[in-house]
């Protein structure tokens, strides 16, 4: 005789027990079914997808609840930069084992964030893995048919506009890898916590999302840092730029650590894990787009003008002498 | 100063090298942008996502080309069993190295099947691990408005249906595992050669897809095993069911291997990695679902009858005694 609780596997009450509760779409049929529905209400879908892989996206004793936030928040930084509104992800989980004390905040956290920015899970995939564990989220965002801000676009004269601050992330994982940054705010707890936990959660621009959708010329999120991703926009553009590094906003901490030569420019510009938006507003435009930031209640920064050209973009110092950049941003290989 | 190769990393270039010529959609933006567009064109998004580890959905040694096919099909699956028609899919790909060697065969392979199934590669994330190789795929497919097959549905008197046959890949994996398969098989390559294709390669059921929408009242894909599956869609749909054994479809291999005592019917049952569509047919419908199949080129198979009640779906022998299964389906955890 069959015993009737073997039709719940492991991975199924897994699923129940901490993912259900996050299926609150309609469309996610509450993760019984193998597929879900999208709707595109009259739109566009846009499609994004990220993975991060422990010890290399992030770091194995990293709080599961910042690990979950990551995963998606790298995601919705994408549909932001888009000009697209959260509609829903799925998610793919790689584990070494069933634990229960990592899965409980993950999952909560998970579930947090999805409410926060309104992007229910829609489904996913739960695996077994003998190796690191891997979160891939597959995220999805509406726009207006033909709305979506593309990479290109961009034309000379518009300014290059960042939001937020740029290089916290990278000063916060040179903190956690225990180097001269650390060393120099050993006594700063404060200022430590802040750009550790810019690493560690990002905090997507979502609110911008239509500003950036109404105004801009071309936008992409800053994920491998923000020399490479500019170079990125401007080729997708065929045009180039010239950046005025000393406008570049920068963190109090990053700020201090800038001037007093704990850290270069170069990991700033080309460290990434930003997830701020880096964007191509033109001139007659930006007076309202910086008024729809304000609204938002997101700091947007113009750092530089698109200039023609295929050259690679261009960073100033005060002097106005090209800034060397042995290298523009993270590379997997 | 900037040495422009630099804004080509080896991450852009691998993309560019072996995936941008599968990204044929004009939604997919030829992989530049950092999201693709996806259009519903009146009807709905159904949407799933597997992935495939290495060390547990495939071998380390496996021929690449079928790695790749996997990775697809096991989500082409899911849209057949949906009655969905492929609309495009995003990829994941967690890599120690990158090996050219590896990639040129699995992105040629991918290409050829995103063909096959009119299923395009919109967009994706290529990121280095430490650990096994890890491909995730997140696959759309189109359906009219509201006309998902769901895994509930299924009402007494319904038929239980499969495709194609049953437990081919569970024993291809013995094989490949140098168990007792292995060895009475030993000098039968060709067959051996069937079952482990079955293993490596699946045949999505996508041709049927249109048939499962017009008649199936639940439909699922079988993946973890018919047993455990059928439990699922019974579950789901708040019925049992009675199967007759002797009819499950089987492969000459199967049969003979299951005759001769070598492999039992659990392992048949319960191996999984079928992906055959398993499905219940109203009566009434079924003469015309039937010959929708022959038209399409697909076998199908009654194996049973759908029941009223809640307990778990009973296997019966010739004699017409139940069939005791210790174990139903997979799972990873």
């Amino acid at each position: 005789m069959t015993d009737p609780k073997q039709t719940t596997s492991g991975e199924d009450s897994l699923i129940a027990r901490y993912f259900r509760p996050l299926a609150t779409a309609p469309g996610a049929f509450g993760l019984v079914d193998d597929a879900a529905i999208l709707q595109a209400g009259g739109g566009e879908i846009v499609v994004t997808t990220d993975a991060i892989v422990e010890g290399v996206h992030f770091f194995p004793d990293d709080p599961p609840d910042t690990i979950a936030r990551k995963a998606l928040r790298v995601n919705l930084s994408d549909l932001a930069a888009k000009g697209a509104s959260p509609a829903g992800f799925v998610l793919t989980l790689a584990l070494r084992t069933q634990d229960d004390d990592w899965l409980a905040p993950f999952a909560r956290a998970l579930g947090e964030d999805a409410g926060l920015f309104g992007c229910p899970l829609l489904g996913g995939d739960t695996v077994s893995t003998p190796g690191p564990v891997m979160i891939s989220v597959t995220a999805f965002g509406r726009v207006a048919p033909g709305k979506m801000v593309r990479r290109s676009g961009a034309a000379p004269g518009d300014r290059i506009v960042v939001t937020g601050t740029i290089g916290d992330a990278a000063l916060g994982l040179e903190i956690l890898k225990g180097g001269a940054v650390a060393t120099a705010l050993a006594r700063d707890a404060a200022a430590s916590q802040m750009l550790v936990g810019r690493y560690r959660v990002p905090q997507p621009r979502n609110a911008l999302a239509q500003a950036v959708g109404d105004h801009a010329s071309a936008a992409m999120d800053v994920s491998d840092g923000l020399a490479g991703d500019l170079a990125k926009l401007c080729a997708a553009s065929q045009v180039s730029a010239v950046i005025d590094a000393q406008s570049i906003p920068l963190s109090a901490p990053a700020a201090v650590l800038l001037a007093e030569g704990t850290a270069g420019i170069e990991a700033i510009v080309s460290g990434g894990d930003d997830y701020e938006i880096l964007c191509a507003i033109p001139e007659a435009g930006f007076t309202a787009f910086a008024q729809a930031a304000r609204l938002a209640g997101v700091a947007v920064t113009s750092i530089g003008s698109v200039i023609s050209g295929t050259s690679v973009p261009r960073f100033l110092d005060t002097k106005g002498s090209q800034i060397a950049l042995k290298r523009l941003s993270y590379s997997h290989f």
